[in-house]
């Protein structure tokens, strides 16, 4: 080997620089910790860099050939975990070069011709993002088709809907769970639309001019399965929108989580009871025997507080940086990948809570109290012909005279419902089955059997969608 | 009146309520500083609910008429200023209602029917935010043309560019100031994207449950700009996603608005001098007579931090909420409109300080140094036959010989370059032109000036499409 | 008036500028919609800064004197709402120099002598933190009395202690509102240390480089109440510790209110019903007439979101800045004082709503349940001689023996868990006494009622040492 | 061995359970990772606990003894690194129990009598936490030295103080660097209190509602060096401010770090060429050989927004928590560990960074420029007896008028001066030596060397403190 770099200690640089770095430096500088899991989007690019430096005549068929299948057999090193780190190993940029000069001496050095690991990170990182966005979008899929399947086995249980966590109107269980669904939905639609937005090269933004070797990014871009090449080279290798952007996708998922988690914790309490969660899902008390915790649930709730820091951090390490690429950046895989993993495990123990969870159809139903009639009963005046805010207020009225003598609105004589407001009459005793309240609120998006059977009709429609994308 | 509520303390419920709210909650609880902005908004969301219910049965041709009409009169009062709030108003809604039972008595008590605070706000908000997205969209459009306008100024002038801050390579000026807009741009994609998304109609959701009286929602989503209605109405009363999303996206502009802002800090400090701010964009200091500061951009800078946090509060003030509404959603308002507000006023600022800044087109030059040719010196090698990496190693090697004799790389003589190289020849002097240099970076997005004229071409069909869209 | 500044267009500086500042910047600029509120600060802060300049020298007696009245009469004009804002008005430093100079002429254009708005509204920030701190901590300490009443009034009331929301040990409900309480002294420490740390002075640090003029710092620091002086004018006049300390010191306490409120949201649920809120505490529906809110809860839960956010901003604003005093600095007002006003208005709800709400002891003492002893006996198994572990697992077979009869533990038959474990005896009968079982926690800290009255008495001496300060 | 637990699956519950734990739970809820370190707190503080069972009667001298020396050689495996991992070990205590029981049998199943992971990890984190303050102390101690140091041995080199980036007034070098050190020994105060505050023990709260077992609570906080018990046993399992505490504190820090890093960046860039870095704190590029970058600094500046995010997260993750201990705390130990780690990485290589950088007398000598006496000229008017804002106004005058002809202040002649003001006189021309400028800012914190000799010794004495402390 020509080169004066021992391959024991490879550095993409150097030959300017007379002192080593600085031990607690290196640790504080090594991403390989976070950057190894991005070595076959590493690869991939390669092989494709290498293809482009022969279209553009920098190397012959024989040189891009041996490149493409040395980086091949570095892919499989990775998959058999045989790769080694050595001390001077900076990021995964370094490792795959360090390996193919190994394999291919001198010729290896001649692939990161025009090419700086400003566009070539930027590029790993967007290979990895769109399959992450697939993945994230599989695992949204099995939690919306978990809801939708527990929404439909539930069609006409009946439970108290609850706004401010009071009691408001009765609704369909399959009609809150659902709702649950439809927030994840956006989810859907959101990181979709990152993924095309995003979908787009870098490569062939060297360190920051652009590259000089009349390499073809339209080709590279088809190459790598992108729809297009950035516009502008400064833009592109200081740009980390995309990763920001899936991040803030993550976090918004988590928060939608932590609603439903909150919801099932209350839901699971003795108290409350409307569900059980399955020992598989709840844990034990060190000193209480009769505990059993849905801890699950807890971290569920939790962890958005650790998803979304990962986008404060982010955005507050942006802030303020000059433009162009600055070492700050570096922290995008840190934050990234965090999210990402936690957001996963996050999905995976939901699917699992709503899928095992026994629904308890005797305490949803006796949890529906006369006092939930009331909107119901102001509708009944309005058809009596008394304006809607009076009779708001009429009935009213009546809730707290029920409440002062403890007895159900249902309970209060006619002849005082009368004095409160002449319209009331004898026919306001059939304004008091709960099926049947439910059943009128058949407008799209409500609680009614039909409307609700549209709701699942949308979701089925998505499940396809995604299915097909994936 | 035959309502048993004076106008004087009108309230939309109070029925069921035997004391007075504290007034300590009525200053926390009060959202009108905040929501009366919405008044318009509200009014519109009002006058097709009339129209719906007409088309339902619930009010004839004459009463809806009425209604309308007074609901203009109303409108006539908020631009007028005319509008007097009362200790007992607890939100723009109710401000509107109060107005309208006083023009209209019983009939204006009608309108609420079957409606709800929680899915009338939320359609306020969505019919607000189309606007707000439409005038920041506007602003971008302003910012856009004024980078692309001095850059297209500037063609031609050279400057160094930066990668950590250190000199990396010669760039054009313009591309320099054009990858900022490119950062734009972005915005103005994510901005459009979300403009479509949320354009989903909530009303007719009402509390939580639905709507029971026959409402077209289909029918008030068209008359209202909406291209769909939601699907679950659980879902709709307590989703704020759009204003997150919006609050996300006025935070990633902050971040670029914060970047530019840093760069251009650098570029007007004595020691850069690359550009001179106009008198009407800094300010002095009270103490030091000869101080001229760039406070503008040191705020747009700082800003930053304060739009973001509008982002970290909104998503805190959500995690953990049960599902449906509640009142911690209430801050949803405050959280966005200070990232409009503020974003508009950087926005405006950042116009402003790009349209008059005095670019110092000879300090610019002045600023290249041999050292910034280094990268072609290595490309001069690989022409010679050198793998890139070797090339790259050599010419680190002159750099640092030439830093120890502090000359010049170009000073180094012929023969020290041979010792280092064999590969070097005579011809190495003709490296040396940053014109030159820079046109070969004629790569999609680089810094040649027909990659810049391209890049001009692209904002230029943004800037078209823009307004066609406002 | 001998000065060339007209009073209509009051500036510290413009001497070297031709062009008047561009709106959009004089808006975003203009701080006086914040710092106004330090009028009375500024003032105090000038009046000393007057007879330090004396005490150098630099005024006789018959200038310091007229000094000091003149701005003791634009004090005058604040509290009279008399000041009128000119659109030249910078800030509230501007505005007091601009109206003294309209009193003293000449004289007062000598006020500033040495010092700059640098170390000025570093200064005023600290004397008004001084006072807000001092309220904060009142407030707290009404808020802990509030809570202490509660508890002593209720002494002997059980109640299911939660972890993890289900069901752990019985407890008296006057240990678990006191918990809180708890937390609210950690805040006063806190802030207590915070006011001491930094009462320290900034002024006589200039614009960054010090004082000149002989100013005697300590006889200032003294004067205006300061323990000490700053050491490096440098770090003073860019140092912003001070607010955002408080502003953290202020976001914990919003932390401590949302545990509360959370856990009064949940308990004056109808299925948990241990508490019922003053109607002056809760709000109605504009759609559904029964409807009683939580809302005061509702939104002291959620502004820790508000408040939190202005930590996140503060950080966020500060971080990356260069040293000494940027402009991006000015924003702290804006965060700090939101923080200081949410935090205000949420504690006097929270007082309100505590000194209020009424204890359901009926149906906190019938949430006891049986399975809440499975502690108790274990440490009945533990006396008998098994070891804890073993004990533990025991009673949990027991529990689960019981739930699946659908039974309480108290109900399964000696017979049957002696098969379970031996040491089970006659005597567990008498392990069933939820008051007895709460007695035996006589611990520091513990749940007995020698251990509550402890931290009752813990709690009054805070009061009187919160009481002293003030 | 008597248990009916096999060790190989040793749990600290499940009696009551009959399913086994799901998957993706457990990965979810598995601390191991993060709460091994914890090891030797959780040793420490069984024994400590032993020791308190054996005092209340409930061991023997022998049992406790055993338990003891067992608990000394769990230390010893995890000191070797001998501790394996079962899939069933849910965090460190059970490990450590799990181990103990391995060793000791039953004896060990008595350990926990009393006792809840509740109060055990919430001691565990305070002995921790104790060490984890001592250690950044320490740190923070060299850091402050070093800079001590560079300021000592540069004593008497002058530079442009900056304000807003903008040259404003002559300092000393010292004086610019010293008020870093001021920063970071706040940080110092902060987290001493912080030590004092948070050195309250938990242990004998239970799970929430105390220890019923007469443990002396008050001997086993001195046994284990803490000054005081926790006040209420709910409050205490429920409690992280400490955590949040230290968290704020080591984000504080990163933020001073962070300014500190972006200084020394735009001081080392070639345009203010300042300082410079050792290679061993800087890297090269990929792709241009000449090159070298700041990336120490970079890290350091970015890393602030990553530890500050465990702030945002934790704070979040507590947000509306209900009282006592819910899972959701479990993260408390992911982002405390984190937020400690990297601040030690940072400041080890800060000090690297201080250390090692050579200081550019000469440039920075040579970047003072006349425009900087201005402030100095306005006080020889002031001493000529025009008023200061009169004064200042002048020499804003005469700066504009050097500027638009191009020549600096100090080359206008004197009769244009007087034409600006009559109070010019010929010893103008004295004020223009920036050393002696600089001597007349001898107020305490002042840019004299007397007042920079003062700050030393303050900083001395810091160092003996933090010394004697640790």
């Amino acid at each position: 080997m020509t080169s004066n770099q021992s391959t024991n200690n490879y550095q993409m640089w150097g030959g300017r620089f007379n002192g080593q770095p600085n031990v607690a430096l290196m640790e504080l500088n090594n991403s390989l910790p976070f950057d190894a899991r991005l070595y076959a989007d590493d690869l991939d690019a390669s092989k494709a860099y290498a293809e482009a430096l022969k279209r553009a005549g920098h190397l012959n068929d024989a040189e891009c050939d041996k490149l493409v299948k040395s980086l091949e057999l570095i892919r499989y090193d990775w998959i058999e975990r045989l790769v080694k780190f050595l001390p001077s190993d900076e990021d995964v940029h370094t490792v795959n070069e360090r390996m193919l000069v190994d394999l291919t001496g001198e010729l290896g050095q001649r692939l990161h011709t025009g090419r700086s690991r400003n566009d070539q990170v930027a590029t790993d990182m967007k290979l990895w993002l769109r399959k992450a966005i697939r993945e994230t979008l599989g695992r949204l899929r099995l939690l919306i088709n978990a809801i939708a399947k527990q929404a439909e086995s539930h069609l006409g249980v009946l439970m108290p809907g609850y706004t401010h966590l009071q009691r408001a109107q009765p609704v369909q269980f399959s009609h809150w769970l659902l709702s649950h669904a439809f927030a994840l939905r956006e989810d859907c639609l959101r990181l979709g639309e990152l993924r095309d937005r995003a979908n787009v090269l870098p490569l062939g933004s060297g360190a920051l001019a652009g590259n000089p070797l009349g390499i073809d990014r339209l080709w590279l871009a088809e190459r790598l399965g992108f729809a297009a090449v950035t516009g502008n080279s400064m833009h592109a290798v200081g740009d980390r929108d995309f990763v920001v952007d899936f991040i803030y996708c993550a976090s918004v998922v988590s928060l939608h989580l932590s609603r439903l988690a909150e919801d099932l914790i209350l839901y699971s309490t003795k108290e409350f009871d409307f569900i059980r969660l399955d020992d598989a899902f709840t844990s034990g008390s060190s000193l209480m025997p009769q505990k059993k915790n849905p801890d699950s649930l807890e971290l569920i709730r939790g962890i958005s507080g650790l998803i979304t820091s990962n986008l404060t951090g982010i955005m507050m390490t942006i802030k303020g940086t000059p433009s162009t690429y600055n070492k700050d950046l570096q922290f995008d895989k840190q934050y990234c990948f965090q999210a990402y993993d936690k957001l996963a495990q996050s999905l995976d123990v939901t699917v699992g809570v709503v899928q095992t969870m026994k629904v308890q159809r005797e305490q949803l139903e006796a949890a529906l109290s006369p006092d939930m009639l009331a909107t119901d009963w102001a509708y009944y005046l309005v058809r009596k012909g008394v304006p809607f805010r009076q009779a708001h207020h009429h009935i009213g009225r009546v809730v707290a005279l029920a409440e002062q003598r403890g007895v159900d609105i249902t309970e209060v004589p006619l002849g005082e419902l009368q004095q409160i407001c002449a319209a009331f009459g004898a026919d306001i005793a059939s304004v008091a089955d709960y099926g049947n309240n439910v059943q009128q609120y058949d407008v799209i998006g409500g609680t009614s059997t039909g409307s609700i059977a549209e709701q699942l009709r949308l979701l089925k429609k998505l499940d396809k969608e995604l299915r097909q994308q994936s």
